[in-house]
């Protein structure tokens, strides 16, 4: 009997929409696939909002990466940081160990830009991960908790001021969902203050919410958005943000909760390869999604930048790095055959966002709904996607109950280590 | 028409099982009511040890105390943090404002003890909070994470090793579902380690285990945890505690994870009141559970030492303070009809405490239960007495799903908001 050869090595990097969809097609496959995650959890961003507004618990859109590849041995999952990656050792390294590959996949995501404000992070923080989502729940929560304490108007007014920063989906959907929480479920639960009075600004800087979608469903969109009772403020640019609150254009908004859905910037991965990167961070990839002069390496999801039909860069949206996931599997596949992959091609299946309560928007390209029917289509497709049998049944069931009964089930603020309890101006600050 | 004559003034100190009995009672009497709590929500402990064991969601065993008292606009809810009380000018000093009051109830429950060892807290957390069940869940799973990217066997050895001191129903139920945890439900998730070969052990000063229940089940509950795997130290006191492990009598055990459940100590109340606590710090209540000399100050729960029948002091549990919480309110009414309160009795209803899948204990004097009927009457039990239908309905599908599954619905490892990914050793050095 000869020995067999050695597997071929596969090394992911991220374990997002991706990174988890090319370590589930790979792991099908005789590679010997490593994937690596600061986290030791996939998470389903697009519900992300709901944990930051009360309605879900964490754990109910975050799934155990390890748990994805249970008993299959040829996989590997390492919870470690990357540090850099050694492109002529072809090695990556990381907080544990080296890790070798004779491929590596590139899918480590896009953190949250502030167009040269850093500073404004601690007053306006972003919704990626499940410790953003807490944060902003804690401070959404506190800010109404705070303004019942508080016996100076003024300060009452401006603890109940919520400013969402972006009218992409994530903040269309934040600010909807903050309206709704302060109008419906917070309604009867405070005595000296009215959370109906809650003001909600949605600002973005372009002339429209939802500009990818087209202007008929924007219009709809927005005005679902002011029906609810958010303040639309389009066209008009954050230029100041500090712990008092925002200034859009000239207008100085007193806020306690400023938080910041404007814009992504793309993970490291760039500087690590040291390879050229667009204005995003993004790294520019063929249309077989590698590096120019590294076959080896495929950048996937919104760290690259791929173009598009029409030459532009695709957008950073979960379909388009699943598909890219998908992809560079078939394409290892076919490599080991001795094929040559075909480029990729991205099929675009429709986008949806969500307002609110029976408020959606919906673009299939042949057809595009509004109202009852895009929300529906909007709930069914993100319980779809959602991994795990049991995520799915709990997130369903949560739904239901706040459907029928107007509350949100996590209504929890959990403190940071320090145990002390913040105020909306002391963790801006801090 | 006669101006109604105000309505006396109640105000009670914590939302614990006691606070909340004697506020829900309260809330339907003719009384301006007040509950002020730290906290925004009420926290179902009997099942703190499975958020910390990764089966359970926070938010599925929490509840927003103000959501108790929806439309009901004569009670009122503060979350602000007590500084102190004046007796005198009968007023609750707190972070926000000073809440006067005509009769006052101290429910501030009980916090870990460390019997004159406060340095050890850092290296042995205990489960009190819902922060603190995050902070152990972080801690155990990426004891496994750091086991599995770990090549030194010692240390890997070390990783895996989790003590748990304190042998009464908590420190049993968390040493039982940590071992099911690491045989059952990570079993087949990891690569180089074996969850199988983690060692569970189970530190009791004292002879035996669930001392206050009979002889017959506390032997009954070791044998339970010796099969599931737990290895038991009984009659062993931990003589030190540090970032390698612990000393238990004169055997160190390096573990990387230590859990305390040893003991409690009484929150500040009496320092509060300025009156004479027990060792414990409880307050020494008299037997209609008012003060010496304030008859308008109440102390219950955890917080009181109230004398039973054969005149030892009532146990720290749910069931007593939610008794003392009703007869608070029950006494509030009789002296506003101008009557002298009984002195209140517990009624003893029984005890269970679980040690895993299909094994539990239940004393109910007349009857002794072990096996999978003291399980399921356990099961039923803690289902029925947590609030909320949408919290029932989820930790019951939580509990289906993981006796089908043999899963964890809630593996997820969030870090604290410094967002470094933390070793075991440094959360204890922090």
């Amino acid at each position: 009997m000869e020995p067999t050869p050695a597997l071929p090595r596969v090394v992911i990097i991220g374990a997002g929409f991706g990174g988890l969809a090319a370590a589930q097609a790979l792991a099908r496959q005789p590679v010997a696939l490593t994937v690596i995650d600061r986290r030791n959890h996939h998470l389903f961003q697009p519900l992300l909002y709901q944990v930051a507004t009360a309605g879900l618990s964490p754990a109910d859109i975050a799934t155990p990466i390890r748990s994805q590849f249970r008993g299959r041995d040829h996989v590997r999952v390492l919870m470690a940081e990357v540090t850099g990656i050694d492109l002529a050792a072809r090695r990556v390294l990381t907080t544990a160990e080296p890790v070798p590959y004779d491929t590596l996949v590139l899918a480590t995501g896009a953190q949250d830009a502030y167009f040269g404000h850093p500073e404004w992070e601690r007053f306006a923080p972003g919704l990626k991960t499940v410790e953003d989502a807490v944060a902003i729940r804690r401070r959404i929560l506190l800010a109404f908790e705070h303004a019942e304490a508080e016996p100076d108007a003024d300060r009452q007014c401006r603890l109940l001021t919520f400013v969402v920063v972006g009218g992409g989906p994530t903040g269309v959907e934040l600010a909807g969902a903050i309206v709704e929480l302060a109008r419906v479920a917070l309604a009867r639960d405070f005595r000296r203050i009215d959370p109906r009075s809650a003001r909600v600004v949605l600002v973005e800087a372009g002339p429209r919410v939802l500009a990818t979608f087209p202007q008929a469903l924007s219009d709809a969109a927005a005005q679902g958005l002011r029906d609810l009772g958010v303040e639309l403020r389009t066209g008009a640019a954050v230029t100041a943000c500090d712990a008092e609150g925002v200034v859009v254009g000239s207008d100085r908004i007193a806020a306690a909760t400023v938080l910041w859905a404007a814009g992504v910037r793309a993970s490291p991965a760039a500087a690590w390869l040291d390879v050229p990167a667009d204005r995003a961070g993004r790294v520019v990839v063929g249309p077989d999604l590698t590096v120019a002069g590294h076959p080896e390496v495929f950048v996937i999801g919104d760290t690259a930048h791929a173009e598009g039909a029409e030459g532009r860069p695709l957008p950073g949206v979960a379909p388009v790095a699943k598909q890219q996931g998908e992809y560079v599997a078939r394409a290892i596949a076919a490599r080991r055959s001795g094929a040559t992959p075909a480029p990729f091609r991205y099929r675009d299946l429709g986008s949806l966002a969500t307002i609110g309560r029976g408020r959606a928007v919906a673009d299939f390209g042949w057809i595009r709904l509004t109202g009852r029917i895009a929300w529906l289509l909007w709930g069914i497709v993100h319980i779809a996607f959602l991994i795990g049998f049991r995520n799915r049944i709990v997130v369903l069931l949560d739904w239901l109950w706040a459907y029928v009964t107007f509350r949100r089930g996590a209504r929890l603020i959990t403190m940071d280590r320090a145990g002390g309890e913040e105020t909306p101006a002391s963790a801006a600050e801090a």
